[in-house]
């Protein structure tokens, strides 16, 4: 089985050499900006390393995990926009507004959820494509419900925001290897869960969201009873989970740092 | 066989009656704004009149004669916000971001898109999502060129920004009835001439775009060529093509009514 940095390798592998639409012209530097921003790419990891533990072929889930990528860089680059985060640094550099203006960053927003859609239609049948558009529209739901302040629950937001792509990039996987929706449920539930457990890890690391609400105390205890439920959901499946219980590892440990 | 009015009543019926995305909540009235402009439906209307030519039924086309109308939707409520064309009014009511504000027409926009997808993703098969793919990456390519001022050619715009989704829209009816690729070339480019078409006669309604680079004789000219060329296209299809060549004649009688 590959390791994580095996699947990230291939992954960043993958994305540097994508062909995007000629017809972008020079939009395409700025597409390629967007998605370079030296992410830890963990939804497509989480994408091929779901693939392998349910016994398939990472490299077949190559553009299924692109396309997530693509799908969270387009929520990227529009959300940071001045009329939505108004965020000008994201990783140590210039948002894609900053850098190319506000015209460009909506284009190559709309450009890299529309050649996820490339990418996803690029498998038989339909199901790659309907995970896309099912978190897509819990991600535009949630930043909808965010810049309202009609948010009840942070907790309910991170659902829609964050968790729905990272179980999306479970599904995706599930579907590639041909999984029937019979035995999706642990699998998904432990992606949800995975991807609440990234959102509380990266608000203590920011001092930010969960943390400013509900304070640090509390926060470590959402981190621990969520990484329980993820690494319980991972026990109920009939198969080699290693890689991924290792991924729960790698988030656990970030914890830990944040609170050095 | 419809009407080109029979088939307007059918998709008004079908765009009003559709159903979003629960988790877009209250963004579905903006969406629904976006949507009901009051525009003539031409796309959606060809795209059902194409499926009937071409032997089918065109209550099956009424999804991907949606997620034609979405796309378009799409482009014009992000091609109207202040940093692109910054377009207040279109059609006597308000612009999306006028109306909502920018954070909101940015969201609607991006989730008219993602609809768009899901609805294609409701056909077997990859063709009708491969066929908005294609446009939508031509409209953005358009788009920017437009923006950054390096078009060399008002004719090569169109093509990308309004020839490609017509030509998408025959494209759809003819996978839906499963017309094989070999056979598409002469309904192919009848889409795109028609498309052609639409532009230059907008413009000459407008008195704008080609119009005012060519002046008014040229763009009548232009206009005559591009219809005998479409309808060239249509008598070359061995099948009842009436309807369609209608569709024209109804652009062509708003030449007419231009030159008044």
């Amino acid at each position: 089985m590959r390791s994580p940095d095996q699947h990230r390798e291939r992954i960043e592998r993958f994305l540097a050499g994508l062909e995007l639409s000629d017809e972008l012209g020079r939009l395409d530097e700025v597409v390629r900006y967007a998605l370079a921003g030296g992410g830890k790419r963990i939804r497509p990891v989480l994408c091929l390393a779901t693939t392998e533990a349910a016994g398939g072929d990472p490299d077949q889930a190559l553009g299924a995990a692109a396309a997530i990528e693509l799908v969270h860089s387009f929520s990227l680059v529009h959300d940071d926009l001045p009329a939505l985060d108004d965020d000008e640094q994201r990783r140590g550099r210039p948002t894609v507004h900053v850098r190319y203006g506000e015209a460009q960053a909506i284009l190559a927003g709309d450009a890299l959820l529309n050649e996820a859609f490339a990418l996803a239609l690029g498998y038989d049948g339909p199901h790659v494509g309907r995970e896309l558009a099912l978190a897509t529209s819990g991600m535009i739901g949630g930043q909808y419900l965010d810049i309202n302040g009609s948010r009840q629950d942070r907790m309910e937001l991170n659902r829609l925001k964050t968790a729905r792509l990272f179980e999306a990039s479970v599904g995706c996987g599930l579907w590639i290897v041909g999984i029937p929706v019979a035995e999706q449920e642990d699998w998904r539930e432990f992606g949800a869960e995975f991807g609440v457990l990234y959102q509380v890890v990266d608000d203590l690391l920011d001092d930010d969201g969960l943390v400013k609400e509900r304070g640090r105390p509390a926060t470590l205890e959402l981190a621990a009873s969520t990484e329980a439920r993820a690494r319980e959901k991972l026990d109920a499946i009939d198969a080699d989970t290693s890689v991924l219980a290792g991924l729960i590892g790698e988030l656990a440990a970030r914890v830990q740092q944040s609170s050095v």
